[in-house]
């Protein structure tokens, strides 16, 4: 594996993981207000997009990292929508 | 240009986009508090590191969207530290 690859398989692991700690704040705190529902909804599309993108090109780290960060950002929404306050 | 990469592009339009209306928010609502410090910086790392891949494998798309994504994020990070509370 060249250093370039590597890289992005960092930086994708990164942005993928970026995530976690916003579920658990939002999950902690019951509060999404500051979130943008139109910023969820949109990245969540465009991430959709890139999950079919990474199917149809047959890239493993594309599938993997819009995969997991499609269900951590669908978390998100759910929770906006749980926590309406 | 064929019909996947067509998908790739608007799948990094829509993400990139994305964060325009959180950058809108934050700025109307003077208020972050929702929005995890942690997402934030772990997010701009990766972007960064992407940046750095699309540079290195010469790819524009991959330049221009973690380019501009970068500079909203950046934004909602610099919002996030001066709405304090």
């Amino acid at each position: 594996m060249d250093w370039s690859t590597l890289l992005g398989l960092l930086a994708g692991s990164l942005t993928t993981a970026s995530f976690v700690p916003q579920v658990l704040k939002t999950w902690r705190s019951r509060s999404a207000r500051d979130i943008s529902a139109l910023w969820l909804i949109t990245f969540i599309t465009g991430i959709s997009l890139w999950l079919i993108y990474g199917l149809l090109i047959l890239s493993l780290p594309i599938i993997l990292a819009n995969g997991i960060t499609l269900a951590l950002t669908l978390l998100i929404l759910f929770f906006k929508l749980q926590f309406r306050g």
